[in-house]
């Protein structure tokens, strides 16, 4: 079974290569970006701007195949691959809850972006609490981790 | 632009209908459901178990076309697609955060499931409170009806 998906706009950001970026959004605290919206999408836009984030799915387009044990960023140690964020996967689609600042346009202007520039874009989502948080969760090898994430850039190693 | 991704695994669920289902996993406290990874990705699960919640990404099989217009079921008036989680979009990808209970082979057994039986699975990724949880949020239209949604049902409109 073979799924198509289109793009539906572009992700702009000053992130030109692929290391020395944010790990995550909490890496890029205050990072601006824009998200180019195409035209034909656009009317699908009304009612956004009511929201402070929203969740972007896109997809990870530098990077070909993927390995099902990896060395995630903040690890030093071999992890499964679907216990990791790394953007290498089987089907590579990114994941990321930005701050909506403004609409203008057709163009979304963003904060705490963590994204490639160029990056094509897949879907937008409003990000709800009551839809999205979890509270009471464990994170496994992360539980270290993910407490230093906002000090840590990537590096070559998913290229 | 053409994006392929090919399942790597499916969701089994007991919603067999697009009617009458949880509208989201707020609904859906309890639920159980289960995910069968294809055996050639079954290596990636590794570590997998010692997060509490997971974030799968799949692909809404059912349901063709979109409007970028529509009345979301926490609503009685027409909103931006955008601004909404309704399953018709131009890129149909769903997403939801899962309890994870255990996984067995290649299957996880999860809860908090509204996700239709027999939906083609894209992406599972640890969900991190770090990374994927904001705080101090504006929910637009949805500021009210997001409190009801454990307690409403989906209805055909998005078949």
């Amino acid at each position: 079974m073979m799924i198509e998906y289109t793009p539906i706009g572009v992700i702009h950001s000053a992130f030109k290569k692929l290391e020395g970026m944010p790990i995550q959004p909490a890496g890029a605290a205050g990072i601006k970006g824009r998200v180019e919206v195409f035209e034909d999408f656009r009317e699908g836009l009304v009612d956004l701007d009511g929201f402070s984030h929203i969740v972007l799915l896109y997809h990870f387009h530098q990077g070909r195949g993927f390995n099902l044990k990896v060395v995630p960023f903040l690890d030093s140690r071999q992890r499964g691959l679907f216990a990791t964020r790394a953007p290498r996967r089987p089907n590579p689609i990114g994941l990321s809850v930005v701050r909506l600042d403004r609409i203008e346009g057709g163009v979304l202007h963003i904060e705490n972006i963590d994204i490639l520039d160029g990056t094509p874009l897949l879907d937008i989502k409003p990000y709800v609490h009551e839809f999205d948080t979890q509270t009471e969760i464990r994170t496994g090898w992360l539980e270290k981790g993910r407490k230093t994430v906002s000090d840590r850039k990537s590096d070559g190693r998913f290229k």
